[in-house]
């Protein structure tokens, strides 16, 4: 029996829509008021779910507090109260829209699980636009 | 890397759920308190899937203002404020369920975009009776 | 000890804001697209809260199952799946506005509670619109 | 056109999370606060998702109603106000972790729902934590 | 310039509603199915609203950290996933309404907050059903 | 019939909380990690109270249209996806606290209201925290 245990987090960061290789007007035209130099700001709500065969010893797929756990040392620890641009290595180069958080997000998960699972990340950048990413 | 993008919208009408080629007592046999001639309304909460490769330069799976203003145009222009069966002229032949407006919503918008885009809507008829469709 | 009880309710209904004794062209000016003589509707969810003495014999201020009883005979049955401009009596020549709608709520519910009790009302009329009545 | 209908629900229990043959400390161990001897609870929010065909005639894959009579008669007649461990027969032998209250419940709609239908089921444990089941 | 501070937390527990000193067809009589004997439970949601003046060197009325640390202790730590009636002491001899689940919460906050503060707690049972105390 | 009239409305920034007068370590040990020089973000929702007369005329304490279009002006133009410490002159020398925050969106909004109307701002800086000023 295959079910998906899911768990919300939360975090908030700042960041910058842009490239650093297109001037200012080019970043101006495809990323508007999200590309402001001085950055923006979001609470990010976080949706992990796992998928796999209940365990029939105990009944969990997943002890829900080692999954809380690994989301707050992989997610929550690195990104919370943090600049994304600036201060989360995986940004340096790579521009943090939603989707790219969200594929981020889903391979430092992934790394951290027993490959037997299933992951999909959902990512909300505000109450009313979101993302889901489930690997390839 | 696939990834979905998700907007929420909002609109608000007026309908009724009946046949016109049906009498009043059948109509009031299927469709109960919902059949009231004299209409009664919703706020309908909608939720736009758009899913696609992330394009590498932007970081974007589609622009969400695009993905807004499409949703404004073919939607909420269109059905805000209306009364379903009187004024939208999809539904003059065609019972207002949720899940009809569903298929109708869904294949507007799907006129609107890129065929390379997977879509799915989701709409809230209330807080707690909601429908999705995906295309066949 | 006063406390306040609360309790949520919910009825959907279509509606049209204007004055039979204006014409439309001020009605439209005034009431906008509310004025939509064919209606529109909401789904509006409704929060009335009861303030009283805590009776030390059974721990509650009022039991939740009077409460949810009076709400439903005097407001759900009332009013939902209806046509508050032609169906509801105490709208037939009052504007039903989200304030009106509230002002009506609180007197009927007023009538029926014992006058120990403060009364007020909450009433959305979508989700980002609400008004609260608790009497002059 | 295959359209997916889901209704919402809730119920309120009380459970312990253990094995009976397991010893106390091995419980403790593996469920820690959810083994606590004298019981804890929750309100379960449930989302049922039935997907089937559009009825032509009538605009419906499932009249709502019906959806909603079968989910009160086989899930909150059973559950709600009851303590799961010891007034479910469901749960005599089987620990009710989120996890298997959603199979059971899958089961017992699934035997209720013509075998058309595709059932899903989405159980809120808490706002944080929840699971989903589809059968195998 | 006086400004309320809110928290949101969040506590599960089972409980029962019934006096000692009536006897079971009383009890049944007065409090229904929240009578059981073997218990139900809900997921509290709780919200603390904190009134004093902003400090005008820190632009706090008081440092959500503190305020977080306080409700851990004095509500989660003591109430989480316990059996309110045998394991609160608070409750050995009062009923676990939520009434009265608000007043001690209330009760328990003010002893640890500065008694320049306005404290009112606000405590939902259900999402449909809740209770507000702000002392006398 | 004095009633409250309310509106949801919705911006998202960047902040750090620190004084300038202070060092890095005095900010670091009252605002933790809130002070983190590169800033970090939020999504606000804001909800505004306005309190009066129903117009007998109208049924409207306020059109919504005109207090939506207020909060636009005042507050969505002049703080979405802009860094408050930098690009907002009410935070040039007052510390974006949210109860600071919330004054500000008082006396902005109080001066374009008639002053026949109570006003009450209540902001949310995360979904657990949030605060709420009324005037003195």
């Amino acid at each position: 029996m295959r079910v998906t245990v899911s768990r919300k987090a939360h975090f908030n960061a700042a960041h910058r829509l842009y490239r650093k290789d297109w001037d200012f007007e080019k970043n101006q035209e495809i990323f508007g008021k999200c590309n402001n130099p001085n950055f923006h700001g979001h609470n990010y709500e976080l949706i992990v779910n796992v998928t796999g065969e209940i365990d029939k010893e105990t009944g969990y797929v997943i002890d829900m507090k080692v999954l809380k756990d690994i989301i707050k040392s992989e997610v929550e620890d690195a990104f919370d109260h943090k600049n994304l641009n600036i201060e989360v290595p995986e940004f340096k180069e790579l521009n943090p829209t939603a989707e790219n958080i969200a594929v981020v997000i889903y391979d430092k998960m992934k790394s951290k699980l027993n490959s037997n699972f299933e992951l999909e990340v959902v990512l909300y950048e505000t109450p009313r636009n979101f993302v889901t990413y489930k690997g390839n």
